[in-house]
């Protein structure tokens, strides 16, 4: 869990790269703007702050925002009762995502945080610049990092059901998940 | 059909109002957007620019451009072979829209296109301003125009299929239909 005084530290630096990439969100989505540190107490490092547009049972849409050198764990978004996973599109809006998935290592740019090598395993890198993106397919093994200036990245996905994610740091999987 | 002269001069405003928007687009989408007009002739009233980021079986997201007064005729998103037709969530990124769902008419700040009156029957109007969204349920009629300064909205939605969209006005169905 965060402190109020870190949540609002992370929620307000949100805000601030939001408004670097140009986008508006209302004061009602600023106040909800969720700051997920994945049960690991170390939000500079492991961490995310998201506002969620819409998530109705067939459609949903985000912008993630990763300060400078966070990482979203890695994680997979399996079949639910025969329904396929979450389907996700990321789509670069400011600074640089460094996005990892599940297939042949084919050089790596950008780098793992050090001490979370082990959790951290796909190797496929794709580099997504603004106006770049990706679409992640279900049940696919990812995780993602800004580089040094931080980053913004519009999700549209199928449903998040977050209480179905698995994460390869089974301490995540114990504790808290997040609908990423 | 346009002529190419009128479809680059309408790609080129579109390309100026996201930049006034502040969405990066790739040259490539900058190439492909699509510029709509209904079969109409006449694309400064009725018409619509839109660049399709994805659109996979379960998932699509675009941008949706308006040059100042220009209008997205009346049209619904029907079942199709017993699923769900389009869910559509409208975010306003610049400028202001107008929105018209069925419903109680509930006053009318914005104005229909003079000729086009009688097939713009929705009047339950919804203003969106930046940072303001709505999302329209499938089969709901529907029909939107950008007040004096344009409008860029993003549309987070469930697959497009532009072939099953009803619109009311029928010498659109009769000829050329777009999927928005």
């Amino acid at each position: 869990m965060l402190t109020k005084e870190v949540y609002t530290e992370y929620k307000q630096k949100a805000i601030e790269f939001l408004n670097k990439a140009n986008i508006v969100i209302t004061e009602e989505e600023k106040e909800r703007i969720e700051v997920a540190e994945y049960d690991q107490g170390n939000p500079a490092v492991i961490g995310l702050q998201l506002v969620v547009y819409v998530n109705t049972e067939r459609c949903c849409a985000k912008e993630l925002v990763l300060l400078p050198g966070q990482t979203c764990p890695e994680h997979r978004h399996p079949e639910i009762n025969g329904e396929k996973g979450k389907e996700e599109t990321f789509r670069c809006r400011y600074g640089t995502v460094y996005l990892y998935v599940e297939g042949e290592k084919n050089g790596m740019k950008g780098s793992k945080p050090k001490g979370y090598e082990d959790v951290l395993t796909a190797e496929h890198e794709i580099i997504l610049k603004p106006g770049e993106q990706y679409t992640i397919m279900p049940n696919t093994l990812h995780w993602f990092r800004a580089g040094d200036e931080g980053a913004v990245v519009s999700e549209f996905s199928t449903k998040s059901r977050d209480e179905y994610d698995i994460y390869t740091d089974k301490t995540i999987n114990a504790a808290g998940k997040r609908n990423i």
